[in-house]
């Protein structure tokens, strides 16, 4: 018999909890033998729960017990997240987690606490909610020369701008609906702002450079300024509009951003719509290979959670990447792309101004330019607007 | 220093031998020191190839080599990669493959040996080409109640029917078209007839049941019976066409079949294009997820061979399920589907004869069953033909 615990009986830690007592005949086919949740920490108490009797408010009843190896920590947000993981690992339990701000914040320390006390640290539900990315990425595609791995990584600014491309609504709408439907919080700023993406696309940049960057050094624009004009004109160019986190890996340097692209839709990211995320990794020599599926709600993610656990149990060869921190992202300035830009001004004044450009069927005067630097692409908008021409969007082109 | 062997020196194995030359960093941070290609084993010389002095004609040259711990055996056909397996796995070499017609037919055999030896035995590139899908169903997913994996299987048949999709091609045309393109060999039966999906739906099926059934035994149906006529019928619908391998796995018992399919487009496996293939599992708790590549290319099916070489030098706690013979697949006759029927009848009439039904907008007199069996469904098609109307097509819906 395998004992485990979990703290913080939320969604998450209850969807753990029922999977493990459910599941338990495809568990013990996995694991060899049966596994059960010993203790449960959580500051309230859930009286008429299956799991009452496992309820302890004292993180010693955990840390202390010898028969606990594993640990699922889903209790989200960095503190007390962070000094009980460190506690764990140094008491050689193997600690699983779904929090990705405390991944993304101190993902190195623990790492490295983990290996030098042989337990293991896991974090696959921190991205992608039940699809299996993290331990593929790890495990099944490091061999190749990896040049870019990119993301729709948050499920409600996916579902709000496959709102606004399928139904017409307008960001606010859409917005509202999502709030209804129960995807997003009351404050849905670190979904909306690209916060949520970021600490995601800095953990799949971390794997595939070795390198733990601050998210707050991170080029972020989040969806707030995408306007119905914007879809309509990407609709009408064969194209749709998506939230990605790029981690784009050249020779030289790595670089990483969130952003609304326009994506062809020829491109497999462009197929994820709703509340579905999916993480497509390019590579040499296996091309593009791409995770799909629901990117988060407590059933999804308990599966990947519970999927560590027993990596965590069983053990595996192929170990993830120690990480060193870094304090600043590389200046993405540098990076080429083709823009979106839709303006209030005329055709022949855009021309005389800038050269010919990919104009579209919009209701604006709106155009698709070819790939410039940052840079350059900045110098364009100011040359509009300084001669009375103002850029109303700006959308970079996958 | 770790030495492999490779059995084969086609594209595959050239593949291989590329990817542990060019990416010897990636492998070594991988597996912690250097990975080196010893021998190759073919019939051929090949003078002029960087890996010429590899090469040898004699199977014991390998068999006997106690420095080779791994063996890629990428010759395809069964015999004699069958004998070659076996006698690697009793001298306890680990030996991995991408022959999927000899894990389909001796799985089995090779699963129990590798146990018993204490080595491994590994097939990711026997289905899904570069795309990780047989590791991660391994390893990720089974802790989930799986109810169906299903997938796009063969990049032959889904590359002439994307042509006959999106550029009105007739099969005929597209069939040439995958053939001047080096899509499927000069006898594309294997691929046409569905023989090829359904060898990998046999994997899969083994992988999830643990039990490996005969591929003869089936319900196997290609796609050439595919009509341009059903294909403009399905777009007009919002429905796309495609090969689809289906496990279904009840309470009960598991059923398998290939078959053409007519999906929804909002379907993931819908959006999956020209030669790319795809897996969907479908689980409680995780939902459904995706895995989406290019499923075949010596470049990508070398990355799930080097993959399984990685896993077999490094080792891996959670081991593929063994498998038992069946000699049978259960019959499909008591499942129901949807069934999209053509005809050269008229409304008034197939609706006085079976009832009504959701007719389409098609040149052909049209339409869409409610769910029925197997039996149903022959039953309604022999009530129509005794009545003078011909069915034109009959095409199963997802």
């Amino acid at each position: 018999m395998k004992h485990i615990a979990i703290l913080g009986f939320g969604v998450v830690g209850g969807g753990c909890a029922e999977l493990i007592k459910n599941n338990q005949k495809e568990l013990s086919a996995l694991i060899g033998e049966e596994v059960t949740v010993k203790r449960i920490l959580d500051l309230r108490d859930f009286p008429d729960s299956p799991f009452a009797d496992r309820i302890t408010h004292d993180f010693n009843d955990i840390l202390n017990d010898k028969e606990i190896s594993v640990v699922a920590e889903v209790m989200g947000g960095s503190h007390p997240a962070y000094e009980f993981t460190v506690a764990l690992l140094k008491a050689k339990k193997s600690v699983v987690t779904s929090n990705k701000e405390v991944v993304a914040n101190y993902g190195d320390e623990f790492l490295a606490l983990a290996r030098e006390n042989g337990v293991s640290y896991r974090f696959e539900a921190s991205v992608g909610g039940g699809i299996p990315i993290i331990e593929p990425i790890i495990s099944c595609v490091r061999q190749n020369k990896i040049s870019e791995v990119r993301g729709i990584l948050n499920g409600t600014t996916n579902y709000i701008l496959t709102e606004m491309f399928d139904y017409g609504k307008s960001f606010e709408k859409a917005l509202e609906g999502a709030q209804k439907n129960g995807y997003c919080e009351k404050n849905p700023d670190a979904d909306i702002l690209g916060l949520d993406a970021c600490r995601k696309i800095v953990i799949l940049y971390a794997l595939v450079t070795g390198k733990l960057i601050s998210p707050d050094s991170v080029y972020t624009e989040g969806i707030t300024r995408i306007r119905t004009q914007d879809v309509r004109a990407a609709e009408n160019a064969g194209l749709s509009i998506k939230l990605v986190g790029r981690c784009i890996n050249t020779e030289k340097c790595a670089y990483v951003m969130v952003a609304p692209f326009m994506l062809g839709n020829f491109t497999p990211l462009s197929f994820v719509k709703g509340v579905y995320n999916a993480v497509e990794v390019i590579g040499d020599p296996i091309g593009n290979v791409m995770f799909y599926g629901r990117g988060a709600g407590a059933d999804a993610t308990s599966s990947a959670v519970v999927a560590d656990v027993i990596h965590s149990i069983c053990g595996s060869g192929i170990k993830p990447p120690l990480f060193t921190k870094e304090n600043c992202a590389s200046d993405i300035s540098v990076l080429k792309f083709k823009n979106y830009i839709a303006t209030d001004g005329n055709t022949e004044k855009i021309i005389s101004l800038i050269g010919n450009q990919t104009f579209l069927n919009s209701s604006e005067c709106a155009f698709i330019t070819e790939e410039l630097s940052e840079e350059d692409a900045e110098k364009i908008i100011s040359k509009l607007s300084e001669s009375g021409i103002n850029v109303l969007s700006r959308i970079r082109v996958l």
